[in-house]
């Protein structure tokens, strides 16, 4: 990962401010032939838009995606639209820009935000909506994971979820992957999510926000995946987690609670099975052992600081070093973690992508098509 | 990070396998005319050394390094060695290479090892004490951060400490950066130091084994390294961390504790300051905000998991799906977390100098110089 | 340079095709603080625009450049828009799409052009005006190449020339850069110029195509960017001339002709000078030495060969393996070297922009500050 | 390319100084379960070996390899030593370090050398023997070229030749690949070879230097190879070799001749074949059409320069700006162009290494699988 670019076979460039003309990304090195429609990519846009629920910022954009190039269609594919091999290029013009003062923002420095630091490195920033440190450019990653699902094999399944809001974790058995699309949380325990509407009523009417966990799965997925000893599958999902806006800690299988455990609990044992492959009796390791994936299922979970946007008025400095109170006004997420979900999956996805190209670079066969 | 490569400006390879030839690195993209003797290279990495308490694997490696290249001393320089631009070449030659039988581990899969998955991957591995996937290759990271160090502007003083064992944590209002290495844990609390000595020697006795939490702090830091929104200081530490063998978790400032707050207690609140930067009042966030160094201490903290290692026996399959009981025999460290000390200095070193000079390259002044 | 992107700190990625909804380019790393508008950059679109002159192809494209991201500007900026140091999206639409009969050119395999090998490698290709293949993807470089020229330190000075069409080269003694904007073909000679007009004239009547070489000349490019020993300054400009459609060979200095010199007719010789640097007494090695450049005027050359669509039938076959004989019909450029020089210009400043922020990341102070 | 490092999936970093402790390489990414014996790789070394003709530097050094990783035998590998995918790291020994007076040229700019430039950038240099810069570099390519034409598919043949010396050109009517091995100087023309034995050792009396233009053919190369726009597989043919010490110029196929042809002398026309792959009736491409191989040989061209080096002395500055007149003392190639044959060819397998596993990676089967 490097400056505005991730992935090595798959790569994907992102691009564009909350406030400007237009964001967007192009999405390098997928392979040619694979069936893409605008509506397809849409579709997972839609999961993450803005103004969906009273517990998402009211902004209404309809994140809009075009294709402008890296795809084809003729009567020899049927009129199907296929990539090409070469260069995919998503845009989303913005068109909810109200004008707005933005004079406070643009003197003051809004604690928990990046606007000190987006000043102090370089000197210049646009202010407005939070520039490109705006969750905004996330859509753009939902529309490269969107090509990413179609990279990876048939059989791998990527599902996320909102496991805790605030000090609030879920009853994991309570857990039904269905349920996750029936509450505005991505919540896959139905209880829990009747508990975070009122609770998350509380916190947006206070003026105030919370944190929360998520936690996203990738089954399916063959063993093999992974380059070490620095190309490790999980330390790139780790970066590409930790990527994502208002992300503070990553962590694979049990993750910390891991350095609680001792050896004999930790291990995950083996039994043989029909096909060859061992079975595992447990998957402490979510899924990755070395940094290469066992073929158990990979799971990640990160966690989401409360936004930074709140209604209760904070101290803070302005550019030219005055003291002030700040209230930031304007349309917030009272837990900016809830539209993380898509954006975890997205992220899952192209990082699977990415080491899907890689293993098949260099082994020359299909992960798993060896033993 | 890709393959066995990480960083871009400062850029680090390494090489090797635990009962191979060799293991090394090279260091490239160093900046010219910085003193570097191999004693210094030595010093980081004694500290990581094994065999120095009961508590680390008794294998006795000197692992003594040789500066290949990239360094140079003449009378122009006054004798002393600098370095010169050019790739640096570090290498460690493997002494301890006892002859023994390995027809169980060649033959069997150790629960949590990276054994399977790299038979899945290449069809081939090299079993002896874990070939590439030994926490031996830390040896070449603790070697390339003892350069880095090197690169990183004075006043930049990066320690680590292990700050729990199993699921006993230290008590933070004991802290004593001095302590840590007065005991064989890296302990920065000598009350809890003790309490390990007791705990350790019992967990090794059992022929088991146990994790750890390890933090890393890097002090005098100038606000406005890092490079958004793929490149995130914090994303590459994440990876970095992540890379180290065993680790299952990395979080930034409070990490997963900031999911449990609200928006007004994660706010690091500022006030004007003499220098005219602002003066944060906490630092929740880590030293990070937008994937930017805020000039504030960055705090990462890892979870290790226990070590794969032990001496009960846990049942997997063979190579050849047939099922088995699996002692691990041999010498191996009951808390691995405690030798990824010098690790975790050294990747937060690596990382740093890296984002250090692409800073320089992209602004084109030192950091905090602005303003 | 991989897929589609060039670059290292200073990164360009392109995309789009010939016949899609748009081309253009994301330039990534590009330092703030640059003012930036979309005026200067069509101002060197518009050189290399088709349709200026009989002698490109007829298509009329207005190749009109938007601003989609990475620049600002407001009252503290006194309204000039600046570059933020976040990526600079720039998307050409594409207007002049005429819909024609494409099957014959979907189904053979025009010689010369890369219908056969994109088919072979990806299955699949948009042959509608050689879709990716098609020097159109030059106008993405074109407007990239306008963002480096700001990153270069003031004096630097690039301007690229057609020295040879078909078989006949210029006289260097009539060599006038401002005779360069004055004739069609971008040609230093006036007298050449004269005489290419009559010739081209006859090789667009015979409905033919012919060659060209281009040279471009960097003056004022401060001694010491390169990066040996594979990032050298020349491997670099190799990689990007002849990564521009059609060219064949890339030279340094006297290139070929070097090797028919003796040693002492090839050395630079130099004398004391008043400001402390060499003085050099020739300029054989185009101003690059071990891959570094050395202050003197940098100097390559490159060749294009003949536009491969042309009235005179060619054999070819079809993608069913069929015998055919083609003709290219369409607009074509007779001598499409000519279209390249703006070009060329774009890939040299690209190429020193991004050794230019290479070198003060590892150097830590501007070139030739040193000494 | 960048820094020390060059490719992508199969990519090699080199290390080393002329007389320093050693140079070598890192060759990350080969494939698993290739056979691979230090004898190999010492065969290809022993092609590009000083001191083997009266032709080439008398510098005796055994430029003996080690292979220190990335390869394990055992009885379940019959005993051959496979590579295991990960880092391959050769190390080469410099051995032939005489003590000698290096006082002029730490002092002195040698005309031609990279001596200033590297001063310039770095403000130190490693000066002798040219340190970074030296030829013996090549080396550590050779020994990365011998493990990359393991990679490449059966049936790939790489073979260079030098096809001019000085002003005098080979006939190649008499081209015999047999020839090669025959004569001190690679060249495929008996009757050349044995006019430039004579040359030869006339400049070589003369104390004086002459250049010399390479060629590498790869034959049975499968369609498809290359990923345009930037990493064409002719641009990377092209960084590749300008990247060697003391080349001045690239061409693929016609190269600088194409630009004097007309369109129907340059187009490769087909003709239908038995294989259903288009049958060329001439290749002016070298085998690369849109930065795609096209199946037919790849013909890449190279000018290297004279020796820098030579007894006649020539006018020059030192450090401190004073002129002097400098003669090169001490053992030196009278045609430094002979040597680098086997490094074309070592040049040529890595480029070609890479671009086959990255089609693999992107496209999931083998180059000219599909169709």
């Amino acid at each position: 990962m490097s400056h505005n670019t991730f992935g090595h076979l798959f790569r994907v460039t992102t691009f564009g401010e909350s406030h400007g003309v237009a964001l967007g990304c192009v999405v390098d090195g997928c392979p040619p032939g694979l069936p893409l429609e605008a509506d397809e990519i849409q579709a997972e846009l839609d999961r993450r838009k803005p103004g969906q629920s009273r517990f998402t910022t009211q902004r209404r954009e309809p994140d809009q995606v075009r294709i402008l190039s890296g795809v084809f269609a003729d009567d020899r594919t049927g009129g199907r639209q296929l990539t090409t091999g070469t260069p995919i290029a998503l845009m989303i013009e913005n068109t909810d820009q109200r004008s707005k003062d933005y004079s406070e923002i643009r003197d003051s420095y809004r604690p928990g935000h990046a606007d000190y630091t987006y000043d102090a490195k370089y000197g210049i920033r646009d202010y407005r909506g939070g520039g490109r440190s705006s969750a905004r450019e996330t859509a753009a990653r939902v529309a490269a994971g969107a090509v990413a699902r179609k990279v990876l094999p048939a059989g791998v399944a990527i599902r996320a979820a909102l496991v805790q809001m605030g000090p609030h974790g879920i009853d994991r058995a309570n857990w039904d992957w269905e349920e996750v699309a029936r509450n505005p949380f991505f919540c896959p325990d139905a209880r829990a999510a009747a508990f975070y509407e009122t609770y998350l009523d509380g916190i947006r009417k206070d003026g105030s926000s919370v944190g929360a966990v998520i936690e996203v799965v990738a089954e399916g997925v063959p063993a093999g995946l992974g380059a070490p000893v620095y190309g490790k599958l999980d330390a790139d999902l780790a970066a590409a987690m930790m990527s994502i806006n208002a992300v503070k800690g990553v962590e694979i299988g049990d993750g910390f609670a891991a350095a609680s455990l001792r050896g004999e609990e930790n291990a995950d044992e083996m039994r043989a099975s029909n096909d060859g492959r061992p079975a595992f009796l447990a998957n402490h390791a979510g899924g990755i052992l070395g940094g290469i994936s066992s073929g158990q299922p990979i799971v990640c979970r990160f966690a989401v600081k409360p936004t930074s946007s709140i209604l209760t008025p904070r101290r803070s400095v302005t550019r030219d070093n005055r003291e002030v109170d700040l209230v930031t006004k304007g349309r917030h997420d009272p837990c900016v973690g809830i539209r993380a979900v898509p954006v975890a999956e997205a992220m899952m996805a192209c990082v699977l992508a990415d080491h899907y190209l890689r293993h098949r670079g260099q082994i020359g066969v299909e992960p798993d098509a060896r033993r």
